[in-house]
């Protein structure tokens, strides 16, 4: 666009709001059919990672652009495993900032902290930007699940290295506390929203990083963005949605009372999907039995009855449940608090970040979009402030 | 772009790199006009602010789209001076990871631990986020002469409540070691270097801002592109470069060989402008004086030198001295070290940053560009580890 059409009056130069639709750059990582409802990680359909890999594989996946060799994947296993161990004083500032602190900004402190205790926390080549990659991926489930722990007052639990990366997050969180069929469920949770395009925060990420800076500024970068109720805090506000609603037989009208008041209904509509999103499904799936085990039958009812009505209003016009729907219903039901739900969505989704991070460095060139200017007149004066 | 077209073969798609003239937003705040060399806060040249006014002034100016009363500045400047202070626990983190840690690496999780301080951090409404900008907008300053102090072992300073911004900062940073002049050179590079279009740190802090998230993540992410070696990093390497020249006589035949072998010569060439950038030719003018009084004349001469070579050769191609081309001959003059450079640029940029932020959030809608998918087939099979 030439430079004398960047400088007009508000709403006179055409432009896609939110930059929809606007290309950011070439990615192998994934692609999301918001038309079919289908979302795929290199070429690979959800529902089969989600019923067939685990988080290492995945993990491995979005990194390397291809599945992993059994060798490989027991190379790339050991190296998480080695850094899974966050530095004492990380712990003592999310204990300390636990009681007053959001927890997803206790999150954002903590991974920025890790590069005092590494000395090649600033690398820039290839090689050890993936390294770099490795080790924040596996801290930052040890960073969350040591959140958990703090606001409820509960002694850190260090992680142990025979036990898989989500294995080792439940038991940091939970204490096995927790039958081992819900690690299942945490690894479906975790491979689902391990990435998903040119979303808010994956796009914060690569923005950051295109100025060349290192791996843990983009990640933390992601981490501010995906803080916001908009991206990664809509599942909490669905469960305050199902607590407001509290029984099956009053959702309907809940409904057609907030729709007829024209308030959002959290959970539905996406900027992609215009059909149900495939990770709505997986995790819907789940939700039927974790319920059962948990005893929290009212919740999916409430939810199934919401998804219904909404559907059937909305349907057509391409307002379809999101990823957020389900997945607060199956955390909720495992005891996770609502204000966890954003940091998990983190320890899964800072693999879509830093895989996006190295596509980025390998031919990167910085962002630097232009802004329409709408403002005063150019070349106006400097008016002394006694003459104000 | 329909869907279709965002599945394809690497390079088929057609569409600019690094987002090169695509239009993010309106904005009110700031106009670089690259083709004349010129850039404009609300209207106003940027050489009249540089002479006239002064940091708070420039930070009411791009944060309230208009110039203060004398009333409306006296009040701004009270509560900027009442917020300050640092919290004890920042302090002790500074000077704890100061010996090991990137000094922009320290101030990004300076900043983001603010939150854990502050019951308001999490303001999402105009006012709150406003109050937030202030606050943040401060510390900033104060973070970063903590970090320069802590860096060199030397106890850190408290803010004074009956100095300016610039007054506090540098008294901060130097114990008023220094001569008052420098003060003023110091304000003129704050102001100078206070915003500038869709920068992209300025960009990730309006995409991080926009899942709604609070005024410190959106900081923070703009700290951590800042960092970037293609961005705020510039000027540390102008330097080293005029070290590694260092002697007048060298410049020339330096860059004769530099661009015969095809170095890139730092502190020249800029996406936007393609003429002389106008915060040079500023801080040139600072620079004559500065140099005289430092005694450091050789680094003005060697960096003449160089720009009247660059111009020669490349001026014409549009390839001219940007602002890290002088800002570093005058900062290195003044008794700074080349790695305060960018945290320093981080003290001006904030303000902008935080401008930015809250025009974004005043009619915000989520950026969530696309990718064009171009990696394995869609619906490629789950092979199982056994069969790779």
């Amino acid at each position: 666009m030439g430079e004398d059409k960047l400088v007009a009056k508000p709403g006179e130069v055409d432009f896609p709001q939110g930059m929809a639709g606007v290309v950011a750059r070439e990615s192998t990582k994934s692609f999301v059919n918001g038309q079919e409802g289908k979302l795929y990680y290199l070429g690979i359909p959800i529902e089969e990672l989600a019923k067939h890999s685990t988080f290492e594989e995945t993990a491995y996946l979005l990194l390397n652009d291809r599945l992993p060799t059994t060798e490989e994947l027991s190379t790339c296993t050991k190296k998480l495993s080695r850094h899974r161990e966050i530095p004492g004083a990380v712990i003592d500032f999310i204990t300390q900032a636990a009681p007053n602190d959001h927890p997803m900004a206790i999150l954002r402190t903590a991974v920025s902290m890790l590069s005092a205790f590494d000395s090649d926390s600033q690398a820039s080549d290839a090689e050890g930007l993936l390294n770099q990659a490795l080790k924040v991926i596996v801290k930052t489930a040890t960073i969350v699940a040591a959140i958990a722990r703090a606001r409820k007052g509960k002694t850190i639990i260090t992680p142990q290295p025979d036990r898989s990366h989500t294995e080792n997050f439940m038991h940091m969180m939970f204490a096995d506390e927790l039958d081992d069929y819900y690690t299942e469920v945490m690894e479906a949770i975790l491979i689902t929203h391990a990435d998903h395009g040119c979303n808010a925060s994956t796009f914060t990420s690569i923005v950051a990083t295109s100025s060349t800076s290192d791996m843990l500024s983009s990640v933390v970068a992601g981490i501010g963005s995906l803080k916001g109720p908009l991206h990664g805090g809509a599942n909490e506000r669905v469960m305050i949605m199902l607590d407001e609603i509290g029984d099956p037989k009053n959702a309907e009208a809940y409904i057609t009372n907030a729709v007829a008041e024209k308030r959002k209904i959290m959970g539905f509509g996406h900027r992609v999907y215009k059909t149900m999103d495939p990770r709505a499904s997986i995790l819907h799936e789940h939700a039927k039995e974790v319920v059962k085990r948990a005893g929290t039958e009212r919740y999916l009812q409430i939810a199934e009855i919401v998804q219904d009505t909404m559907i059937e209003k909305f349907g057509q016009a391409g307002i379809w449940p999101n990823v957020d729907f389900f997945s607060g219903v199956v955390m909720a039901s495992m005891g996770i608090e609502t204000a966890l739900f954003t940091p998990i969505f983190a320890v899964s989704r800072v693999v879509g970040w830093t895989a996006h991070v190295l596509e980025q460095r390998a031919d990167n060139r910085i962002f630097r979009p232009r802004f329409v200017y709408t403002g005063p007149d150019l070349e106006s004066k400097y008016v002394p402030i006694q003459d104000r």
